[in-house]
């Protein structure tokens, strides 16, 4: 089978915008398409990667009017939902448009809209993804969060500076970001001393609510060539999904469905954990790069509040991780967020990430649905 | 590249149900495995086709639900969603994740639960799919349907009874059917003297509102022998979009996303009109059935109105059409509808639709999302 390339990535300003989603897909999916030279008509499948705009906006059949926004019409369209990894359910889809030979260019389009509704309508939006049995008992994924939290320190004798360290890098990493909601540095004392959000994790733990979309454009690698002799080719992609009630977890502290997806990840690209140079994590909340960065096997469980500490996963460490910012400075527009991951992994890998740029020929994205419920895990590589 | 077969099919009783969402796809889910004889276990990708969980009940993540419900864990989910035609959407993503390789088992559950709201609050969910310079007008999917048809009738000269006559044929087919929501016949009279909803439309000429869920099982022509001697192999499919905003089409009396989805769909399976055996089309409303069978190319344009006068698509007929009852008798739980029109026709293609049962050898389906949105034609063979 052939491999399949992404020849083209784009993503609008993240934040606070005055746009609905369609306007914000829009934005970004016309960008990808002047980026890399394809025209609409060239498209044969058009995927939104989308959570809850019914919910958010009162708006639902997307994909229809960002094809009537595209002037991409007949393409085949349908919208992608995986909750917080709907990007990477996206990308998954795309992936499969292409390798089942149903497409020949296939554009993928995350987007989210959601700060003008308060954090509390927006968060009781997206706390509809837990089960009912948790739900009930007031739970939202920032309580798991914080009981994760404390449950990893306590296990790992990690101490809770390492947290905050996170927040640190990935700030100071979207400083260089021009498409990032928060283009400043925070310190280390800044985090420790911001309002508890759920006890251990405080607000600087938390990756903010934002508006935003990210494009993307997948094809066979021979059309690749017709357009560009600088792609990506996605050389192992897989999901899988974990308990629905967390309670039910083994152990909290690892993310099943970050294991068992990028197991079929690396088998596919007959690749391991050291062969990957740059990642991109889903930070949801600060303890999530920790279990990710474990449970992708970069480092031993339990070890990974000490690469942090070492500097491993600084721009100038052995594995950069989050060098986009991560959705803790980026920002994280539910549907965009795993589209963006992988726009992040396609600019270090083609050599246009400008001031963000690390040495890297092989990257990953970490995509993660409520808390670690589904996961997709991407390896790309530079052509 | 190998076929794609589907080896099992269930679908929950339609109609007013005092369950979840949830609660239905788990239902057709286990009933679906249980008929085939797969294990959960085996199931590599478990997709859920389904337009508005979030709006209607509040609940989203339920494809991560259905995982846990059915023991089915790790497998990849996601929510498929394309308005009305969320089901048809599914069945092409389940063919693709087959397709592709990515899995060797894939489950696809529809459903949707409407019931438990008013009639004008689930119209108006599905009036969100609307593009928002039609919607502000008050546009919503029936007002269009009355439209189209007054235009329908005027244009080919048909007389009103022949859309009355879909109802009363669809109806007949539908007391066949024990899943259906209404297992009555309804005369001419009666549909005649319905009250006036969208004028010239009746009462009679609307599918009702509907809870339910159906489920499908694909996997690789080579796994299927491993199971089974009887089975489906899908032979073409092809998806495609039309103008978002319908008064911008040239004529709305053709639909356009089914002439270029069952184009793509006739290349794949090297087979034209003429080789179609039976067929389940979209009848959300009657006109729908004259349209889509006359861009199915069933037959001339304009002469749809003329086979259900002749008796063409009777059971009994040298077309069968809705066979089960159609959108119109047997309910329309949205995410469901196209999942449980492939549920048909496998039953027809293995010999299983009971007092339903017509001679067919190769059948195709057509689910419309929207007013013609979007729209999936699938292709059937018995092997």
């Amino acid at each position: 089978m052939e491999r399949v390339a992404i020849i083209g990535a784009a993503m609008t300003q993240f934040g606070q915008r005055d746009a609905w989603v369609r306007e914000l897909l829009a934005e970004a999916g016309a960008a990808c398409l002047e980026n890399s030279g394809v025209k609409a008509e060239a498209l044969d499948h058009l995927y939104v990667s989308n959570m809850a705009s019914g919910e958010f906006e009162g708006q639902t059949g997307i994909p229809n009017a960002l094809a009537h926004d595209l002037a991409a019409l007949p393409a085949y369209t349908a919208r992608i939902d995986q909750t917080s990894s709907s990007g990477g359910a996206g990308v998954y889809a795309a992936w499969q448009s292409i390798a089942s030979g149903a497409s020949e260019m296939t554009m993928l389009v995350g987007g989210e809209k959601m700060t003008h509704r308060s954090t509390a309508e927006a968060t009781d939006v997206i706390a509809s993804l837990t089960h009912p049995v948790e739900y009930k008992q007031g739970v939202t994924l920032p309580s798991f969060a914080g009981l994760t939290a404390r449950l990893y320190l306590d296990t790992y004798d990690a101490p809770r500076e390492s947290l905050g360290k996170v927040a640190v890098k990935n700030h100071k990493n979207g400083v260089d970001n021009p498409h990032a909601q928060f283009q400043k540095e925070v310190d280390l004392e800044t985090v420790m001393e911001s309002p508890v959000v759920a006890d251990p994790l405080r607000l600087y733990d938390f990756c903010p609510i934002t508006d935003g979309s990210a494009a993307l454009l997948l094809c066979p690698e021979s059309v690749a060539k017709e357009y560009t002799d600088s792609y990506v080719t996605i050389e192992g992609i897989g999901g899988a999904t974990d308990t629905h009630v967390v309670h039910e977890r083994a152990d909290p502290t690892t993310m099943g469905g970050v294991v068992d997806s990028s197991e079929i990840a690396y088998e596919m690209a007959d690749m391991d954990p050291d062969d990957i140079d740059v990642a991109e994590l889903h930070d949801m909340f600060t303890i999530l790069e920790f279990l990710q960065s474990e449970d992708l096997g970069f480092f031993e469980k339990g070890k990974g509040w000490k690469a942090i500490e070492d500097g491993v996963t600084d721009r100038d460490g052995e594995l950069p991780i989050n060098t986009s910012g991560g959705l803790k400075s980026k920002g994280h527009p539910l549907g965009a967020s795993g589209v963006a991951q992988v726009y992040e992994i396609y600019q270090q890998l083609t050599g246009n990430a400008g001031p963000r740029q690390v040495d890297a020929n092989v990257g990953l994205a970490c995509n993660v649905g409520g808390f670690g419920n589904c996961v997709t895990t991407t390896i790309m590589e530079a052509n």
